[in-house]
């Protein structure tokens, strides 16, 4: 035995342990060789290896509640008992009953960002910072009882860990925004906030007493979602990943009918025969869902 | 001697052997060695180690003409035998005869956005990436003869794998556009694409007969120059870099008062003392300027 196999013999190569050993898992592990093996027409440059990961529904639920709805939400209540005007405000009524229909009433959405306004906008990125930070200590996931941060796709993770360790760089592409996401993702899924395109919109630079700040605004706002997602992954990556892992319509790259506020997956499940896409099933393909 | 002994001696650790050895490749050094010294006070884990670089004047030069206004011209100049709206446009003689100032004229720099317009907008990415290559193939620096992409900064290039060895991630910040730059840089600078930074624009999807395609626009122009630096960072990159490096004072987080077109380095300067900046003089530091 030479010291070339003993080395393979003690760091066995990360693999997908929570995965079944069927359809998905395969798929994914024969396209992984297939683009990792050095002289093979199908062979890709390590730097050109692009993995790019929807989020939520994808590496954390989104049911009952995406994860940024819920600091939302959380946020209004914190501030309701010192603010008068947002106690007093029916819009934050209808966010805090649940009544998404009103949020979403009309082309623009305004009440939905009337609601992103007050929550997301108006404070520096440190503060921000803070603020998420401080949710995150404290809130639970109202199923799971956990924190947010503990409730996690385990086969997820592995397969992040498990394309990284084939040499991809592995990005985030969500329709969340890329402030909110940056804060944490790095611990959690050891994705760093210059490989996460979100949705975002353009902080203002200030110079105060205290130092240079930049104050997060609505201004120029980019939704990174449906035929959003090619064009951040244009503006923020500039080059085609060679896999994409999404749950809902809004990943595929035209999808304008989604049928319920979000996470609808109904027309690209219709179009995966013709475009040669894996489907994972969460219940048959996954041994182990949380870490 | 052990075997580590040897490889490090077979593999001298990568340096800067066109900087002479004086005071900014000191502080350059000195700087590295303290932030990559495990147990330091001063000690920087490598995923913050974000090192971002201007492009034009930094990285290559400047002078006579920023490397995208040479494409922009020569486009011009390559289209109007074909395109008589363009041989009848003042604004695109004004262009071809160097007449910056009329380009610059109003607020909105109205002239200068419609040179933009005709040369970066209307056409997929794709075909823009064509223009582009050929442009590179073809065009050749006006002072030194070869060229562009051979008409790079020698101990910059040394800078940046000296960086990267040190396990610092390499960015651009430019106000050059991301599209044009990230067509070339991987290649001359080992720059990946994902890892530029500059101005930018919202391009459109669009589903045609032949599949789908993005269409450059000037729709949401965000310019990565003076306070919008910081702003890209933020955006762009979602970490604050630990080092920084320019030649103007469009690299200053405020400065409003650049006194020629492009490239003017007058109120950076006065504030080197209280800031503790290195200044590199191409003269005196560096032994060779070229590759």
């Amino acid at each position: 035995m030479s010291a070339q196999d003993e080395i393979q013999r003690s760091n066995p190569p990360i693999s997908l342990p929570s995965w079944n050993d069927i359809a998905p898992a395969k798929a994914i592990i024969a396209f992984v060789d297939k683009v990792t093996k050095e002289g093979s027409a199908d062979f890709v440059p390590p730097a050109e290896r692009i993995a790019v990961f929807d989020n939520d529904g994808t590496l954390w639920p989104e049911y009952p509640l995406v994860g940024q709805l819920a600091f939302i939400l959380d946020e209004l209540k914190r501030r309701i008992p010192t603010e008068p005007a947002l106690a007093a405000d029916s819009i934050v009524h209808a966010a805090l009953a649940g009544d998404f229909a009103k949020l979403l009433e009309g082309t623009h959405h305004d009440g939905l960002m009337r609601v992103l306004g007050l929550t997301l906008t108006g404070m520096t990125t440190e503060e921000f910072r803070v603020n998420v930070e401080e949710w995150l200590a404290s809130a639970r996931h109202p199923k799971f009882g956990h924190p947010y941060y503990q409730v996690i796709y385990q086969p997820m993770l592995e397969l992040l860990r498990y394309l990284r360790a084939n040499d991809f760089k592995t990005f985030i592409v969500s329709g969340g925004g890329a402030d909110f996401m940056r804060i944490w993702v790095e611990g959690v899924y050891g994705i760093p906030p210059e490989q996460v395109v979100g949705s975002t919109s353009r902080a203002t630079f200030e110079l105060r007493d205290s130092g240079p700040v930049l104050v997060k605004t609505m201004n120029y706002l980019f939704v990174d979602d449906k035929p959003g997602m090619p064009v951040g992954i244009h503006q923020f990556i500039g080059r085609r990943p060679i896999a994409c892992f999404g749950n809902s319509d809004g990943e595929r790259e035209f999808a304008y009918d989604a049928m319920a506020p979000w996470g609808s997956l109904v027309d690209a499940l219709k179009e995966v025969p013709q475009r040669g896409w894996s489907v994972v099933d969460m219940k048959n393909d996954w041994r182990r869902i949380f870490a």
